[in-house]
């Protein structure tokens, strides 16, 4: 047993720090590469990732955790063993549905794909792109055959996201969400304030100010963590000591840069709080999920930084920055201003209503794409026409449309519900901390974080995977994945801010 | 024998992604890594190392290079695979020495050492530091025990960074070289300049502007390399089109900004010459020795950058930057200025003269400390005599002394010897160049390097590792290492600069 373990642990701390490079390759990819570094980038990811592959479907590995989970010999585990062994035996059950060959191949597809995409995407021509998504998609389709998770081909691509989701509670949530966002936004659409959205300007200098501001009062530990640019915001740990944001100030729009910071900033402090010593180097030491990772983000973003006792605390301190090139903006215009509702082409520029209507239109196309009810030749129109569907209005150009994101081009089918799955564990938590007063208006408005930091290490953060974010959320908030509790949240906020 | 050579075709293939895997967890350290990443820095580093060092000496890398060493099968393989094999055989018996637990331990060694370095460097304290150099020095001794050359125990050390290189051959130029070079400092000491000296001053600013030139000027590929800011510059390979370079512009004298970048540069363009497809994910492909590499570096930063020729084409394109703040200096005093010869505490602000002597002091003291004829304890005191003996001034701190140099908090023992090796063989490719008119001043003049580029790229760069640094000098320059060949350029130089 004594062997066993020993040898079950010492490959875990192997796959994390193997975990921590692989961080790394991806951050410097995506933030100061040399453009031409990018064919032997390709080679290193695919090794990395094949090797880690390899490493998680060994035999021997496999035998030690099968050895470890006989129930003669489990029962006599410690509880932290215990929940360890679970975990990775659910896991190596599922890495050896995949051979490493197609791990190797899919990573190296990805890569040349990502290129295929951009020029694409500068170009605004779909053509270029459509071959290697092809390409893409049959492999993901091949995936879905391997892992065989019981319902919709989908399920497992879900699964790798978001454990345990299905197509058919997804559909349902969405379903629901769909047709109360379209009514709500109609709503907002009546409001006197509707046509009176203002156009903010913040020079990138203040725009940096008010970001590191912000990043102080998160309490962002510098000698832990560090933010630079790159063309879109993410968040990544190379360590436990070690998490990389980045943002950019780039954009014609000084809030997105803003928000950006928060997100990730959100992410920052989840994967910072992770580090505790019990799940060191274990499975154990990571999120259950991208959703609820997302919930941390979307909570810091547009609950928190989003709402009136927020700046009530902060409008004043960054007031400068902000009247510099908008003179006679006041604290309710502001925060009317941040929470403008308004149907935009671009997901990561929309606000937090539309949003979701973005996310259950690519939710939509994969699940059709998966299932061959798609072609690929049709999605850029398509896609405009569920534009004007849901949204109302429709992309002039493949650039703006179907070629926005890059997720489809790094393979990532099953990933973009996360997004809206995040957005709804984000109300139900932000409600259980109105309810247990922690999230009391006075302290926000004082700038003081301290109380909610400190729930959300103890009620999310430190226990990292030893549950399905499902059942966290349950033993946390009270009950799972629930869009009523978000739609209730934005019918609260925005109804309010619209006056309708 | 094809089986045998796809094998090992791969695993130097592996061996060359996870070098450069290895080369972005080293320069992320060094340029962007948060501070508390560094217990996991420790372990990525240590577990990449370890492992390619167990790709080296598996059994049946070795199995399959003795097959194809085999006189009946190695006479029908092509010139390139004959190549190839006689360097890895060499380089697997080598590495076969050495257990793998050793390599880690060294590296994880090396990662605490370089933090009680850096430490006792900021207090000034040698004291911090002795005991994990004293582990290192411990670690070393037992490393010459598994290399075992023949003669001093010190030629192991040295044969790692300059293969075939060893402390009798060295002793016997070195023992030249220091005894003529205190004589030429004697002289220059006597010219009317040598009193004359001023200060330079440039800001960051234009530092910075004249450094973009320079390297525009060496026409460094922007989309296959990079420069970033480190505490000491330096440059590594990501990979075959991903070669980064570092700099540092925060220092008060302005010409170490502009020598560093430059040399760093040299190191680079010889770096991403070495790409060409013959020897692509080969052993081969790699230079023959630091000496070597060191040269490259230094022809361009004494040889051309530091030359009248240079200047006559550079100094009115950024006479602006530097007339700022030095109204009145002309070319004439701007060449003495930038090759001014005065003895000097540190080694990386030392001139081009004077520099030999700290490195030729860092050899005696190294291999006093392999030899048990130095103790840790007296090291501070000892170099400090040391420098009173061979420059004429003393410390009056450990900082300035025995704690200025990272190399031995590294374990780089036996590496400072290269920095002379480079600038001797520096002498004789430059001493080739102007034979062979290559080295014409009309085209320096006209800021024109493409025949030089030209010429190292036939003679140096594209011969990779399928010669020693020795052999290469040979076939190319005529001679082997030959500090009379840098003596006389440093007399010619010097004397005419300071009419002595």
């Amino acid at each position: 047993m004594n062997d066993s373990l020993k040898y079950i642990y010492k490959v875990q701390k192997e796959l994390s720090i193997l975990g921590g490079i692989s961080g790394l390759l991806a951050w410097d990819q995506l933030t100061y590469m040399p453009k031409m570094g990018i064919r032997d980038r390709s080679n290193q990811n695919a090794y990395i990732l094949r090797y880690m592959h390899e490493k998680m479907i060994s035999d021997k590995f496999w035998v030690h955790v099968k050895c470890l989970s006989k129930p003669n010999v489990f029962e006599k585990l410690s509880i932290i063993d215990k929940n360890v062994i679970k975990r990775l035996y659910k896991d190596i059950v599922k890495a050896r549905k995949i051979p490493s060959e197609f791990v190797e191949e899919l990573a190296r597809t990805s890569t040349i794909a990502y290129q295929s995409w951009e020029e694409a995407r500068r170009k605004s021509r779909f053509g270029i792109f459509s071959k290697d998504l092809k390409k893409l998609i049959e492999l993901k389709k091949q995936y879905c055959i391997y892992i065989d998770l019981p319902g919709s081909d989908y399920n497992s691509l879900l699964d790798d996201f978001e454990e345990g989701m299905t197509v058919k509670k997804l559909q349902k949530q969405f379903f629901f969400l769909k047709s109360r966002l379209i009514k709500l936004i109609d709503r907002i659409k009546t409001s006197k304030y509707y046509n009176q959205n203002k156009k903010i300007k913040i020079d990138i200098y203040s725009q940096k100010k008010i970001c590191d501001i912000i990043i102080n009062l998160m309490n962002l530990p510098k000698n832990r963590s560090r933010i630079d640019m790159s063309t879109h915001p993410f968040t990544t740990s190379v360590g436990y000591d070690d998490v990389r944001l980045t943002t950019n100030f780039e954009r014609k729009n000084p809030l997105f840069s803003i928000y950006s910071i928060i997100h990730e900033a959100g992410h920052a402090l989840y994967e910072l709080g992770m580090s505790q010593k019990r799940y060191k180097y274990t499975v154990i030491s990571d999120s259950p999920s991208l959703g609820l990772h997302e919930s941390q983000s979307r909570f810091w973003e547009n609950m928190i930084a989003k709402s009136k006792p927020f700046w009530k605390y902060f409008f004043p301190i960054i007031e400068n920055h902000i009247r510099k090139k908008n003179k006679d903006i006041d604290i309710n215009a502001w925060i009317r201003l941040i929470n403008q509702v308004r149907p935009s082409l671009i997901r990561v520029e929309a606000d937090e209503v539309t949003y979701n209507l973005h996310i259950i239109l690519r939710f939509e196309i994969e699940l059709g794409l998966i299932k061959d009810e798609i072609q690929i030749s049709e999605l850029p129109v398509l896609w405009n026409e569920k534009m004007e569907n849901m949204l109302g209005i429709k992309p002039k150009n493949d650039r703006d449309g179907v070629l926005q994101d890059m997720h489809w081009s790094n393979g990532s089918f099953g990933y973009f519900p996360t997004y809206v799955i995040g957005s709804i564990y984000a109300s139900q938590i932000f409600k259980k901390l109105l309810f247990e007063n922690i999230l009391s208006i006075d302290k926000i408005k004082d700038g003081d974080f301290k109380n909610i930091k400190n729930w959300l290490y103890e009620n999310i953060y430190k226990f990292g995977r030893l549950m399905t974010s499902e059942e966290l959320i349950k033993k946390t908030c009270g009950q799972t994945l629930n869009s009523n509790i978000y739609l209730d949240y934005l019918n609260d906020k925005y109804t309010n801010i619209y006056e309708v």
